[in-house]
């Protein structure tokens, strides 16, 4: 393996582009139901507790998808495999 | 195979992409969901467990297709057979 | 043949691409039948029982595109004959 | 012929990207249908037997679009006419 | 001649994509062609025998871009002139 | 000329692209118009005769630009002029 | 002039192209007129054969750029200019 | 000027997309103006003289574009100023 | 100037996209004002007078940014200060 | 500065592209201020005086951005600073 | 530095593009605050002092983007700090 | 490692487009959402309260994904491990 | 350093871009804004005070992004720090 | 270190399209949160506070992802920490 910077190289661009793009979904995605959660109450006061609540579940699902996006990322920043390989290589 | 990096830049760029691309659909079609969800229990109270209830199978048929990205991305990092082919052959 | 890692850089780009393309169309269109069937339940609620097994019907269609996309994924990672090909050559 | 991995490559790139671009439009398609026949049943509960079998002849056409693509995608994967031509000129 | 496997590779690419693309533009239109008539049949029950028949021809003229599509498909990776010409001056 | 067989490569990939590319304008402007037709019949239902006649004039008339790129992959595929000039001077 | 065959080559790309990209506007500009035509005559039926007058009026103008998108096509396959002076060229 | 084709192969692929890109917007213009004059005499059949003839107008108007694009095509292909200096160096 | 047929070739593709480009807006844009003056027309036989003598200064108006791009394509083919000088510059 | 030709060929391509690209923008926008002049003179015909005269000022406006455009355009074919620099220094 | 042409056609490429692109925001928002004015006074002409003058600094805000890049356009051609030193370089 | 420098301008360049790309989705959500806030204040202002919590809490979420953008943009300009790898490989 | 021309196409090509890609949104956006003061002052006539002053601080907002770019373009052509760095080593 | 400049031009370049693609986002979020705020204001001139308030937490908010952007461009170009290196090393 004689471009172990390639390596990096990759790890660097994915790591920035898989956040980037990643968040793109959930930001537009919870902001869709989030106003919508607004005009239900707006229209529904009374039922503004079910409301919240289901709301909230689905945030977390929402967000579960930007979460999985940053644990890539980070695991592409801090402990990549591959990136270790090539450093254990060139270091034995 | 005299280049393995090409197959850890590879696996490395398309995990990112994979998780990247693959949380876009996921995110927006279950804030489509629990947007609807919401607008129903507003417009009808009396449902909301059956709005409930229908709500979190589609949520999980939705999340299932993150799932796959995410799957891919996992083996692709952690137990990717070409990489494994490569080092096992390095060091044969 | 000369360069086996073509095989092995092509395989793992498009598994993934494969199943991350892939998974936008249903997630997107699971969750406008869900959208639909809950603004179905809340504006006819004694239908619930057709709507919900008709929704059922049409999510099971849609995820088998998506189940094509991910079978389709494993075969090129797991079980990919060009590559079992390559493998043998190399080896014989 | 002096390099048939290419022909391997190319199968690959295309098997994966005709069965994750040709499943974009049946999804979104079926979803439409789908979710239209929700709300017709919705609006008309009378007429959902005729419905559903309109929807099911519907959902039948839209998911042979689907079945060409898997078709064309296994065909590259294990029934390659070209592959099998290079091999057997290799083996020759 | 002196690089045959160009064409081999330049029809698998194109019959992949030919499906591949071909399928998109049939499945979206069928869904928006059964969509309405089951709107239609909600609207206007006792016209439904009308209705389904026009949906029928209007299915098959739809399906007819699909089938172009598929038999180039064929065409390309089953009887391919120029292949042929290829394989039979390589043998000649 | 030295290379002919970049003629037979652009061939086969402008035949697919040409069907493929095609057929998407067709297959969504005769699904409009025959969703529009049955939302006439459904509002109508005692011209239904004027406008299936109407209905299958505009089809004719929409289907003919399919046939035109049907016609020009035929002659790309099968009836190529530059192709058999090719051949003729090969065989020369 | 060396390389005739990219004369060939380029005529072949672009004839295909050009009818593939020109029958996008005709079909779909041709189905949104049918559309509205069938649309006019279910909700002014005493008025059909003054829309159906201006509706052939139109199509025919629309119709026109899909012809000139064939004639081009067609001389660029069958009388290229071009293309019979480099074969001209070649024989002098 | 030692690559006299360079400027045949550039007429050739300007041609063709100059008639084709400049049909897109003619073919759909028209399409809108001539599904509005249909809607007009819908809801007005008395203005129905009036309307053509504001239509005619227009469709000549929208229709100048198409020919400016089809005058620079056939400009191209045979009366190109830089392609018969070419010839005339050639020859001279 | 060792390439003079680059600036050759550099005019015609730019003269054909200039006017292939610059047509889409003035098509687009006329169908729109006509398409509202049919509209208007319609709802307000009255002030025909008036509507088409604005519709007539508009379209004038919008005309003016084909016209641009006309003159800019007839310049670069047939008034060409660039090519003058490299064909002076050949001949001198 | 050896190759001058590039600043001709440069100047070419942007000229072109620049009027091309710069009229869309007014070109759309003038049939938009059109069509609702077009509206409001049919909805208000008392007002049409302050209508068409608000109209004009703003046509003004937005053909401001098609001139400076054409200006720039017409600069870059006869009065180049840099070709102008490039002709003085090869004459020089 | 060897090679000052490319500074002048970097300066002419990004003039040309600056103006392009940067017209089409302003034209269209332009247009559509125009457009609004035009409605605003027809449905309350009372008003139309005060309308046009929140249109006319409306305009003005939004042709300052314009303006923006045309004076950068215009420094990029006639004031170019990076031109200027190549020149005085080359003849210092 | 021979090139560090290619870590360097990766890095800068992932460091700016994951921040900017990573800005639009939230930007245009949190929009979105305060938007739908205002527009339920206006139609429900009795529930300001409840509504303006809602909105503080999405907002929260949604900036949340922006957060991580930056976050990932910092440890890439300020504490990048590979290039630390770099420089003390290159230090040592 | 042997290629400071290279900083200096850089500078140029950015300092444009920038201008013109930052100029779409705050057009675009500062139209809607103003499109709905006018709205809303058609509406309601009473409240032109407050939607005016409104309207000023929104409007300061938006062009605060258009003044960022212009700023940043500003700094790449005059005040350029690499740039300085370049002239400032080859006077050295 | 060889290639120093390379660290500059992509400095440059990314803090230009930092600064541009991040101001789209905040310009367009802006311009609806402020459009909706004149709307809330027309519709409900009594809690022109409240709107008020929220509408100037909304657009700090939003404001802040702009910010985000304009202080990456601005370490970009003024305290770049890969340039300080590279300057260091050079001086070294």
């Amino acid at each position: 393996m004689e471009n172990p910077e390639f390596i990096a190289v990759a790890s660097i661009i994915i790591a920035g582009l898989t956040i980037a793009i990643g968040s793109l979904g959930p930001a537009l995605g919870e902001a869709r139901a989030v106003a919508q959660a607004l005009a239900a109450i707006a229209q529904q006061p009374d039922e503004s507790v079910t409301i919240t609540r289901t709301l909230f579940v689905g945030l977390a699902m929402i967000e579960s998808t930007a979460i999985y996006c940053f644990v890539v990322t980070m695991i592409l920043i801090f402990a990549n495999p591959f990136w270790e390989h090539a450093v254990a290589q060139a270091g034995g």
